[in-house]
């Protein structure tokens, strides 16, 4: 079983995307699709007068703040607009997609952190009614029977609280933390960059293998910049977990899904680079 | 087996509504839900500024036309925010809800009528662009496939069409024709009004009671007001496709699901008045 994840950043053609990973679907592979939709929250929340709100934690994480409002605009965007052209335009190559948040199912559970320590203008402050939360418990019990009953899940956030609300939870920990509890052979993680660059700025300076001996890299958790640092974690946690090898690739490339099970991209895995 | 939709009208408190229903599912009914979501469209659509246009076919059928900027707002409402917010209630309530839209799984499979023949003062005209049609298959592997796995599922519109393309098509028909394929019991078909009236203007007019006799009542049709007509017309093809029972029922009482078990509203049978 594979675990793909495809990023929500811009520059990404969506349409060639989903073509590849139907072609690898048509090929035999049984996959369970994730996706994220960070740009076209934004674009949305923009449409619809609602602030987008970046805040920096005390230990320097950003993330969005999601308040009951961003909240409706995170579903409409994640679970309605881009899960569904998803569905459709996989339904249209002859792939039978379900698309699915990770709430539906009790897929994903999560605790609820409702108020969120930031710095503002370096300032501590607390800022509450905050809809996002860590994922603590992952049942794979409605995605395996989907996978089983000849099904391609397609999954994206929010999951669900213990409360029963809906939480925003990163996409890219959702991704992993299935792909353990799925035993995955691989997880392949698309963004609009071809890898985990060793100078963010020189797209040439792609690390191609990063062995997995056990323990956390900590010289490619240096390496990673911004949003990078939290995929390096999930990877390293998702081999951990049994997960058989992890692979950033790029979205942007003809054949991304075929390119990346041909080892192109980063590869963190324990052993030597191939494909599942 | 039940099937039980709620319209998309005002004046419906969703939330009362949906702890009734998750009452009756702890209850160890086995439920497919069915929702609509037209007021909220409306009033996206009147957000993002996309024009709600209105359409009068030939035959003298009221439809929206849904051009694909439509189209998309109507997964952002329906998919979205509707049938995810619908999910979290029911999740917090202790029933596994899982959301899906009829593309899923190609739950329903309908032909797109693109262009549509339509009055413009009068004059005949037609409308090119149109996501709609109507449903030509349903497929019930899906959702029985949860319901014997233990989910509820809460469905929506848009189908598929032929094409693989998102269509809009009518919710009551929609949960007619599951109603059919599931071989249900009872369909509940829930709205703003306390069921089929004689006299639209007064809800004390209620006709408690409709034998199917085989074929369409043609005294009920043509008391059936506006969109009252549709819902007739459905429910008599569910009886003819074997459904045990149909009822019109008030989605703003007390305790809605379950009166509508006992018996109040419109009930449209074979036999004698009764719950399933």
């Amino acid at each position: 079983m594979l675990v793909i994840k495809l990023g929500g950043s811009r520059g990404i053609d969506t349409e060639a995307f989903v073509a590849d990973l139907a072609a690898v679907v048509h090929g035999g592979e049984r996959v369970v699709f994730v996706h994220g939709g960070n740009k076209e929250l934004d674009d949305l929340c923009a449409r619809l007068g609602i602030p987008v709100r970046q805040v920096t934690s005390a230990t320097g994480q950003v993330s969005r703040f999601t308040d009951a409002e961003t909240m409706d605009a995170f579903l409409m965007a994640y679970a309605g607009r881009i899960n569904k052209r998803l569905v459709e335009k996989l339904q249209a190559l002859g792939v039978n997609a379900v698309g699915l948040t990770a709430m539906d199912g009790r897929i994903a559970v999560g605790r609820r952190k409702s108020a969120i320590r930031i710095l503002e203008e370096g300032k501590p402050k607390m800022l509450h009614g905050d809809f996002a939360g860590s994922i603590e418990t992952i049942d794979p019990t409605l995605p395996r029977l989907l996978v089983e009953n000849g099904y391609l899940p397609v999954l994206t956030p929010p999951a669900i609280s213990t409360d029963g609300e809906a939480i925003n939870v990163d996409g890219d920990k959702l991704a992993m933390e299935l792909a353990v509890a799925l035993g995955a052979d691989a997880l392949l993680i698309f963004s609009n960059t071809p890898g985990l660059l060793a100078d963010v700025n020189d797209e040439a300076s792609l690390v191609r293998h990063i062995p997995f001996t056990g323990a956390m890299d900590e010289a490619a958790l240096s390496m990673a910049q911004g949003r990078m640092k939290k995929k390096v974690l999930s990877a390293f946690n998702a081999l951990k977990g049994g997960v058989g090898q992890v692979v950033f690739a790029d979205a942007r490339v003809a054949e991304p899904v075929q390119r990346a099970l041909r080892g192109e991209g980063t590869v963190i895995a324990p052993t030597a680079v191939g494909a599942t």
